[in-house]
């Protein structure tokens, strides 16, 4: 398969990952991590997955701090293809900025944005999503990838399926319906029952001038000065500061939606968004778990461990997972779903039923004289 | 309160303790160790525990792997006060031959023999027993002290507690019906309900010719080589390795008890033998634990974490004990009954209910090229 003319990626690098502490730390945010144990880190697995469909036709919007870092992963990169924010203005500033891009350079060309730390199993059900969702946005709508949700997850948005397009280059393609926020337990297992929603993944297929008709709608200055910029590189200095922050969701999908704007090709993608050490568990032990392995000597009937990292661990009656880098020997007696991260300067343990509160480990740092471990 | 005329303290300082691994090593084990954070190590809590009751009279009987390390850590005994034994023979020969060593000196003399690995939290209910024991030995018997149960431990051995022996200055001492192997838990619970069981401790108060005369009635060749090393101790070399490898109880107690010759000193003395991190943890938590000292920044209303060494933990929703002399942040999230062991080399998480299974790990470091951890 050979890359789709005129078609551009965007991958937003951002995001702290806040609850991925002590692997994800403020200076070397979620996505400059191997977080699967699959030799690479998640922005390389993003780059990896998108080449094939784009060649060389990418751009990266990362905060300026991670600049050299994103760099260094991906020197393949043309120096234009990375674009440093000043300040964090949550996805939609950052992605317009990139349609303003590459509309100068293709007025033709459709964009995806992917975020850079978010891990796919299926590659190739990826990338046959992507082409129809392509194909679709050269209609003229707002196409978005819908996940097949594996469980009735809390922590994503869904996407209501409303009818088929009848596109013949897009046969799965269908209306959307609506967006709906982040169900209770109760609403996500009827959401699972129904078999009409799909998580909300936060991908986006759509021509650059398209995305930036739609955002123009609520958001003109924001068109107006994303183009600026787009035009003098010089002007984000001045411009940047005066954006709104909002997330692409809110400034243009739901809107579009409402307006029956918005497309969505339904996919199975082994995709999750590894949101915390609970996820990250969970998806080291779905089928095909890229790079996980047993640990040393596991031995107990019950033992269910994966290594990430070089640690040396050995357990009994254990279903933990281990990130470890240190050359400690590392030994687990009669644990329950449990995750351990070994670094040379924090020690992590924690329930995996419990991952969320970790939120309130790291916000306490600063006020115990500990920000420089955050 | 004075030391007891006439009266020598045993310390026998032995036992690997494979279920406190990492702490204890057999370079360094258990008794060695500061494991409750008091401040100073089994050994020397012993020693103080001691020194009101007899002074200067005390031998400490340890492997002479460790002799050194003992001197170190009682510099106040004199030189003839440790005796290293060239190879573990288990309790009776140690015991028997300081019997021995102490009969030269004085033939009147009382011994007490008290493990040095084991915790004490009541030391003015342990001096009144002690006492109390002594007394009832100089009747001739031998005198254990029988700690009263707090729960139904399937871990120790018990003491069927008989009629009193109505003696003016011990009135609490009862004879001992029987000594009985560690109970399952259905027995264990029938003993704690009766009343009239009471967990041998090991410790055995008894006139140091008495004791030799009960062994000599089963082992009279131990007897005769221990008294032999005693009067030389160049023969310590050829005479020890053929003295039976047998504990006290097996020796001494259990046949004496058949002969109505064992009396017991029913006491609460806060004791435990701090055989695992199960009861390691236990023990922390138990009113008054010495040292004990909550973490930093403990919050969550269900927090409960004890750290002992110099760690700093920061926890939510846990219930741990942790056990770190590494300067690394350690931080829990939502573990419930965990002990956590960090150390340079090695890091042990383990769950408290399955703390028996920790010799699994340890059985198994010299197959992994991992023997210098042990």
């Amino acid at each position: 398969m050979s890359a789709i003319p005129g078609f551009w990626a965007v991958i937003p690098a951002g995001g702290s990952g806040t609850r991925l502490w002590p692997i994800s730390r403020r200076q070397s945010p979620k996505f400059l991590h191997d977080l699967t144990g699959s030799g690479q880190s998640l922005l390389r697995a993003t780059w990896d997955r998108l080449e094939p469909l784009v060649g060389d036709q990418m751009l990266v919007v990362t905060g300026v701090a991670h600049e050299d870092a994103v760099r260094a992963q991906l020197p393949m990169l043309g120096h234009d293809a990375v674009v440093g924010e000043p300040s964090p203005r949550d996805s939609m500033p950052a992605i317009g900025l990139a349609a303003a891009m590459i509309e100068r350079r293709d007025p033709e060309a459709v964009l995806g944005s992917f975020a850079a730390d978010h891990v796919v199993r299926d590659t190739d059900a990826f990338e046959s999503a992507v082409r129809e969702a392509v194909a679709a946005a050269r209609h003229g709508d707002l196409v978005t990838i819908g996940i097949e949700p594996t469980r009735p997850s809390t922590a994503f948005g869904y996407i209501r399926l409303g009818d088929p397009l009848g596109l013949d280059e897009a046969p799965n393609t269908r209306r959307v319906d609506e967006f709906v926020e982040k169900p209770d337990a109760e609403t996500a297992c009827r959401y699972l029952e129904t078999g009409e929603f799909r998580w909300n993944a936060g991908m986006f297929v759509v021509g650059a001038t398209t995305l930036l008709e739609l955002l123009a709608e609520n958001h003109a200055d924001m068109v107006d000065h994303v183009r600026t910029i787009a035009a003098d590189p010089r002007r984000m200095r001045d411009l940047w500061p005066t954006l709104q922050k909002i997330a692409i969701d809110h400034a243009v999908a739901e809107p579009a939606a409402a307006a029956a704007r918005v497309a969505v090709v339904p996919a199975a993608l082994g995709w999750d968004d590894v949101g915390d050490f609970a996820s990250l568990a969970q998806q080291l032990r779905s089928a095909g778990g890229a790079g996980a392995v047993p640990a040393v000597g596991t031995a107990a009937g019950d033992g269910d461990v994966r290594v990430v990292g070089s640690a040396q661990v050995d357990a009994v009656s254990s279903r933990a997972t281990v990130y470890g880098a240190t050359d400690r020997h590392i030994a687990l007696v009669g644990l329950d779903r449990i995750s351990i991260v070994d670094t040379d300067d924090v020690l992590l343990v924690l329930a995996d039923e419990q991952a969320q509160e970790l939120t309130e480990i790291v916000a306490r740092l600063e006020g115990q004289g500990l920000g420089h471990l955050r």
